[in-house]
């Protein structure tokens, strides 16, 4: 993988941060964030802007480009990847370290007295704009919105934002309608007494309408926003999609609804000056809920005495919670996934030694088994197909140039889900195809014991996920390793692999408590630069725990596995196991010998059944 | 324990908060913090208004008085006693559950429409401040400033304000003198190009001038501030201490020193003019530093672009890092409090048989133990002793109304500490005199494996102190029990026995890391309302810890236990601990008896010593 280089690119962007065409003043620094228009994770090729200035493309990250210098701002999943993809003019920040500067410290340690800083108000969440304004301001410098984006303007073959067909979800996936999702949300909003909602987060609309789309890869959305107000219903969203009849149908845009259930169409483009027009006619004391994740440009549109800001907006919470119908979907679509993987690891354990399998010939394999599956829509994300070195790139996507044979020599870990129409599965198996080492053996068993750790963990209710992190780290840290990421993301159901509002990481405090239905993931890792990477992920459910007491009435809750796929027993130091982590394995082994067994052998896979059978058979201690 | 009754007194503060002659206009609420003008936690006498308006004392509480209302916030290791000692005109807020509104949801659901909430703006952190109001203005209510404090006004028997004689500690308690402290904090001002430092807190005035006082009781303090700028050393402190030859000695009041180490020596109650004079005296660019919990009253002292706020202040890191001096005077403090803890239990298990200690008695024969050890000033806390169901209101303390005789058929449980000129203690043991029963000795032994999984835990340097709250809770977590409180506090080197800015509990996120010679308590529990409470609490010094790795070559922290006193044998269920677990208690046993038996056999306490062979005799594992 060479890096990208970008002397001339960065050569056009400072001229244009001084072109008055663009800019009214001039400005020192203009920042990229990573996100689109609606701070997403997951963005179209047309934002990928971040990308495009430097060449670094994972999913988190934010370039700031001055006069003199281009920074870039990455965690520890992309350290390694952002240094190989940006060429020297760029200088990498690396976040979570102790040395590294904040963007805003950075800024005032190198602009010029006074100097203006351009952002693209639609692409920067209120709250990001918010603190870094505040420090600016507070060192003498000045935070401006620069309305065209300037990246737009030298990046001459942009793509098209895409505008794709919709799919339409029955109550058999959603287990609610839209209908009554709205009033739902008409509640929690005279519950706060506000008057609007406006719905900036792609996977919020698409939640909130049943709907899905396919204009962001992986993950199953469409470009629109959507306002909600106590009588009204708009939603803005652009090509002839709204044509079709099946969602006209969906929508009920041609019948006779109540008025407060009448959906207006409106364009996509149009939400600002919408927004504006709300904003400019609410009496005293009308409030308009937004996300504090909100563009700033939204956010600026209501006067601030009438806004109404949260880090989590009620869609965010109510769509974390699976009801029972999604709860089901979620379980069939990890058993087809399961049996996808078995079909997978039955045929790599048969080709690796013969020295043919590369890491994208796997990965393409493991999409084939995939899209096999009834209701298969799309992978969930960019399968992460890695094997030896290239573990230890936490996000490593394999690309021709980096792509490796596997072998029976090196281990293999593969991190890759997909989207069913009942449901998104998100999993990692590590394996070895031939003899691991006692030392990949004992990194293995760690991870493991740290996976297990959450797993069975059983807690009170009203935890929050973070305070679960330092279970997945303790076998690590006992011997002085550990893994810099956090243990676990929310996951959605048919919708986008990583949400909110909650988790599993150190690094949030932020995170709503779990609540029985809420679906994270657990995946500990441990990886070595330039040696090989580990990690361990299944998806979990959390449900209510049968404890012997019940302090204050609170009740407990602990994680139910939904992923159902072996983990290598060859890998495992059974000595560092206690005898409960063993039962733990043992007992998950059986689980998915009984599930998936079945369903391999309802579709009549007996060969992958076979190598299930195998692989679950009980581990035994050495003591 | 009856409640005070406060119906004559909520009348007369209803009176004042219309009287113009302390307000200018009325105030509809009035908000009561439990702090002084320094934001201690303990307070003297005359700061006591909390207590003096509601009857309860605990260490913790706002209290809020309306037209119609009076409520009072407290947390959960006051909600028994909280009730107990408050009538019926009040009503408990018990903050951390989930239903509890905070202050200022409270007050706009009471208030009428414009209100004006009062609150004493020395008494009220900045912080705490500007959150209030910012919440009661977006609902239309005002924050108001009253200069006089309300509760004075009507509190016509207040005690006086300390000023008691000062203590000079020498370099041999220290290992650092105030220059070079001085030295050090100028240095980090220059680091952060703040040209003022505002020292608030009383034990960081006491930390850098080397000074210990007796102002508050339990924290050797005294009413002072100080103000440190690049050139210029202002102490403001009352009373003819400042007279003392030996004190003038010590801060070299009449030496000719060079001048940027000449103390002015100022009237304490004109801190807020000298601030004013400060502040109207600043060019651009020049900053004040003040911590962001420093009194309302001072930080508007200074203008809003001049002030430089953080949550912990560079005297307040800087002394929780204890150095090599400090470390082995915290050593030695503990080792002879240990010796007053082994002669205690020792004529507490030939006494409390015969009926007639009482838990006032057992605390006056602690303190009498603890007296007769070389150094000790005066206690760390009140004690809190406590059987059978007192030992399960949190941070009980027995007065004659309460007052219960310790029995061989009760659990016991001793929360105390001390002062000595060498160091500040503070442990927690959980005895049974009889034989207790299986049940109880089921809940100790959870106790017990959080107190031992926070207590060996090993973790990366840069770990904070929250991420370590869930190993103590784990294992009552298994069997769906709790306790409502922290796990540990940083501790003061003979200063306050609780202190920033490191401690172990899920409610904070914003503590410093652990740092190798950081003290914290461990000190996890259980408790049954009206039945029993256990605690286990060790002191512990944050130590290097040997890894068999050492990932991205970051090092690892553990722990030392400072306090060496046995744990009750009798009270564990050995089958409930791991091999692991059951070593740790035999080698601290070990450790006590070597230690701390050497010290007995010094002292000539041959009995105490007999008791402390027994009672570390090695368990025995049953399996």
């Amino acid at each position: 993988m060479s890096p990208k280089i970008t002397t001339e690119l960065l050569k056009q962007l400072r001229q244009v941060m001084k072109n008055p065409r663009y800019v009214q003043e001039p400005v020192q620094a203009y920042i990229v964030p990573s996100g689109d228009a609606h701070q997403s994770e997951y963005i179209a090729p047309c934002d990928c802007r971040r990308a495009f200035i430097s060449g670094f493309d994972g999913s988190a990250g934010t370039a700031i480009v001055t006069e003199q210098h281009a920074a870039m701002w990455t965690d520890g999943r992309y350290f390694l990847q952002a240094a190989h993809q940006m060429d020297s003019n760029w200088t990498l920040m690396k976040m979570g370290l102790k040395d590294t500067p904040t963007q805003e410290d950075w800024l005032v340690s190198v602009l010029p007295e006074g100097s203006k800083v351009g952002v693209d108000p639609f692409i920067i969440p209120a709250d990001q704009w918010k603190r870094m304004s505040k420090a600016l301001r507070s060192a003498g410098h000045d935070l401006v919105p620069v309305k065209e984006n300037l990246i737009d303007t030298i990046w001459t073959d942009c793509p098209q934002r895409p505008c794709k067909p919709l799919i339409m979800l029955d109550l058999s996936y959603t287990g609610v309608s839209w209908r009554d999702k709205i009033v739902a949300l008409r509640s929690k909003m005279a519950e706060r007494k506000v008057m609007w909602f406006v719905v900036t987060a792609l996977d919020e609309v698409a939640w909130l309408f049943n709907l899905r789309g396919s204009d962001v890869e992986y993950n199953p959305v469409f470009f629109a926003y959507a306002v909600i107000g106590m009588n009204t219903i708009r939603l803005f969203i652009d090509g002839d999609r709204m044509m079709d009849p099946a969602v006209r149908e969906h929508l009920q845009l041609d019948s006779t609804l109540e008025p407060e259930f009448r959906i207006q169409v409106m364009p996509y483009g149009s939400i600002l000056s919408e927004l504006q027009a709300v904003g400019a006619g609410l009496s005293p004391k009308e409030k308009v809920w937004l996300s504090d994740k909100a563009s700033y440009a939204l956010t600026e549109a209501i006067p601030k005495a009438y806004r109404y800001l949260t880090p989590y907006t009620p869609i965010c919470i109510a769509k974390a919670v699976k009801n029972a119908a999604e709860t089901e979907g979620m379980r069939r679509a990890h058993i087809k996934d399961a049996v996808a993987l078995c079909e997978l690891f039955n045929w790599l354990e048969k080709e690796v030694p013969k020295g043919t399998v590369t890491e994208i010939v796997a990965a393409d394999k493991a999409e084939e088994f995939r899209s096999q599956q009834k209701d298969f829509v799309e992978l969930s994300f960019a399968t992460i197909s890695s094997t030896g070195p290239n573990g230890a790139i936490i996000h490593y996507k394999p690309v021709p140039e980096t792509n490796r044979t596997l072998s029976v020599n090196e281990i293999y870990l593969l991190d890759s889900g997909a989207q069913y129409k009942d449901g998104t599965t998100d999993v990692t198996r590590t394996m070895h195809f031939g003899t691991p080492s006692a030392y990949e053996k004992e990194c293995f068993t760690y991870v493991l014991k740290g996976h297990i750790a959450v797993s069975a963990a059983i807690f009170p209710n009203g935890t929050k996920g973070h305070l679960l992190d330092s279970f997945a780290r303790s076998a690590l840290w006992d011997c002085g390793l550990d893994y810099l990421h956090g243990t676990g993301h929310g996951v959605g159901s048919f919708l986008n692999v990583h949400e909110g509002p909650c988790g599993i990481s150190y690094k949030t405090f932020a995170d709503e408590p779990l609540e029985a239905g809420m679906i994270v993931s657990d995946e500990p890792g441990y990886y070595e630069d330039g040696s090989f990477g580990i990690r361990i992920e299944n998806v979990v459910l959390v449900i209510p725990a049968e404890t012997k007491y019940n302090f204050k009435n609170r009740g407990s809750l602990t994680f139910e596995p939904l992923t159902l796929v072996p983990i290598q027993t060859k890998m495992i130091d059974v000595n560092l196991l206690t005898e409960k982590e063993c039962n733990w394995v043992n007992e998950y082994h059986q689980k998915c010998r009984e599930v998936v067994g079945a369903e391999l052998e309802r579709q009549g896979r007996h060969e992958a059944l076979q190598w299930l059978l195998r692989e679950t058979e009980p581990l035994g201690r050495a003591q």
